[in-house]
């Protein structure tokens, strides 16, 4: 029975997912874990959940990790032969201003992803790696790519541009692209399901919350602005990074404690957002129990966090001249409820009221809204891997009748 | 009869207004323009407008021209002595965490703001200069300062620290405090007597739109932030600012063109925003008109302009739970029609509706909303110098008082 098998791969850890060809039934999924400076890397099967399970591996750099645990994967029955995984669907950070949709990858598209290197410089290289993996073990597998930038290839200029020297954009690129746009795009499409509505009649706000966060604000269907700019540093404070900050801030940094671009960097991106002003971790839910154990730091970490998200949704919501839905979605969106409570606090007066009640008891897909809310307030489980499964077989099909129409 | 010296120096000019000590009636207002480059300085009298007139003098470095200055005033009888000048009231950028209100200058107080030159490089070194300008002119006069910082002093931790190391504020006292303080408190107390309402029972919002642009939230007549933040260079796009940009793209820039943190740090501040983008200058007027005779680049920075504010005052009405009273002030915030229409676009969701009528028409201080609109729309007049002339009368009587009280 042929299989797609989707991966999403970040820097120390690739999460997979298993849907059977014929019904886009999810088959398995899970994670594997890359832990290069122990040495270890592990695969957790969590789903179905009843058949969980891990098992620990040698780590053998990253590709070959991957190749490993693909191996696994077959010897639990996730498909019989390598033959059987028709299309390996992967999530690509980046696609820059030419790949505006999904695609078979081939030499070129890789060549195209790997320039953005130094815009997602975690993310980028182990989307790579993946791919190699994926290649080496189903080399009869078409390997397709869905970009996280695709979904902004349409924000208008007074949105993409910066107000820096234009030949910034025209010499380096340097425009706002937008990051998360496959979870922006599947909360988009699972949201208007939900209410029953065309996107293309809303005004949605899209926020994704995770150990990387970005917000989208989605005008009849087509997204118009994400918080997430040329970089995924930019928006909202996140788990290690900072989100925006004055730019000012980071050139007195640098003067004043004498260091580099890249260094500057490394602290906004690894030393910064929760970990930084808490300084006890940048996982949402240890700053939560250290905050409720009555750490100070811990505490002002969650009031900035929320304080920033709630003035950025605002931004988004004047930019469509009003807000009709607004959509948690991601790890944190999903499970933080006092977090959505203190984003909301504010925003009634865009119409949007939250049922504290609804919220606290929130399991997704629901809405948590007041009944009588102007604005809805919808939580969607992040399923980027439907999304991504669905856009494969997509092109797969389309590829074998290119293939047959073919002299 | 005793006058009162208003001084607010610019990195290139200096407005100064002359009032009456007894009414704080205006006497006369100008501007001295000092061009080192070409070694020329000028000064203008504005006001009283039938007495306007224009003075060529050479350029003596900056505090020598302002002495000239000076003595040019005397002769057109703005004083009949130096010691008629009882007071001269400074505006001055930056008084840190201390300076909280206006003082008597002393010289701890010119230690202290001295110590900020790298946050506003442009702005202290000249406010200094001015100050050493009028002691040398007014000997006997009292020297008062009024801080642009000093009405942000009690914005909230949530607010002001930024998601970055917190041992950057402890060891650097990186934080946000906010700008155009002088200008933001005038505009809400000429609003709130406008309005016939105490500042304490509203929401507002004082957007300031000059050279340099910031807005404020302003919540019971105390600020709760403000959109420059560590620097005068976050917030909106400006003449020739940036404003806020993605902290991924600088440290980009650095790397790809081998630029130094003052170098980025340069072009951030003079060669960006307006200028940056439409190519053809950082004066507002200018741009207009390239945009109007069809240049598409400057068609796009006003766009992005006005997208810019408009975004920013969503996140600064949420952070209030919504906003009764916008105001427009600054020097294009007054004359600007296209512009307040442009950014209004999209804020009547926030119950904030343009008369598009009484806009086009609007001659500070006048309400530019429609009739029914829940939300007021200002248009005040920026009189920092009225501002700066009370607080600075009120330290002389004070100081007076104590003198007299002294043993």
């Amino acid at each position: 029975m042929s299989k797609i098998l989707v991966l999403n791969a970040g820097s120390s850890s690739v999460k997979f997912s298993v849907f059977n060809w014929d019904d886009l039934a999810l088959w398995a999924a899970g994670i594997v874990e890359l832990n290069g400076s122990s040495g270890a890397s592990r695969m957790r099967i969590t789903w179905p959940p009843e058949q969980s399970r891990e098992e620990d591996l040698p780590f053998r750099g990253y590709q070959e990790s991957v190749v490993a645990a693909f191996a696994n994967l077959e010897g639990f029955g996730c498909w019989r032969s390598p033959g059987e995984v028709r299309v390996v669907a992967h999530r690509l950070i980046h696609g820059g201003e030419t790949l505006r949709k999904p695609v078979v990858i081939d030499q070129q598209v890789k060549h195209i992803v790997r320039q953005f290197t130094p815009l997602a410089p975690l993310h980028i290289p182990a989307g790579l790696e993946a791919l190699a993996a994926a290649e080496q073990a189903f080399p009869d597998g078409l390997q397709t790519g869905m970009f996280d930038t695709a979904f902004f290839a349409d924000i208008p200029p007074a949105a993409f541009l910066y107000p820096v020297p234009y030949e910034w954009y025209e010499r380096w690129g340097v425009r706002r692209f937008g990051y998360h746009g496959t979870s922006h795009a599947y909360a988009m499409e699972r949201a208007a399901e939900m209410l029953g509505r065309s996107a293309a009649e809303l005004r949605m706000i899209t926020c994704h919350l995770g150990q990387g966060s970005s917000a989208t604000a989605i005008l009849g269907g087509k997204a118009v602005t994400n918080t997430m700019g040329f970089t995924p540093l930019e928006g909202f404070m996140m788990g290690t990074r900072s989100g925006t900050i004055d730019p000012g801030l980071i050139t007195y940094v640098q003067r004043r404690a004498g260091l580099s671009a890249d260094q500057v960097d490394e602290i906004l991106h690894r030393k910064s957002g929760l970990l930084g002003v808490s300084g006890v971790s940048g996982d949402f839910r240890q700053v939560e129990e250290s905050a409720a154990s009555g750490n100070g730091r811990a505490q002002l970490a969650l009031e900035m966090h929320a304080y920033r998200v709630r003035a950025m949704l605002g931004s988004l919501a004047v930019t469509m001249g009003g807000v009709d839905v607004l959509v948690f979605t991601g790890g944190i969106g999903e499970n933080a409820a006092r977090l959505r409570q203190d984003v909301c606090r504010g925003l009634e007066c865009l119409g949007l009221r939250l049922d504290a009640t609804a919220n606290s008891r929130a399991v997704p897909d629901c809405d948590i809204a007041e009944k009588d809310s102007p604005g809805r307030i919808l939580l969607v489980k992040s399923r980027e891997d439907l999304l991504l499964a669905r856009e494969g077989k997509s092109l797969a099909m389309q590829h074998r009748h290119k293939a047959t129409a073919s002299p």
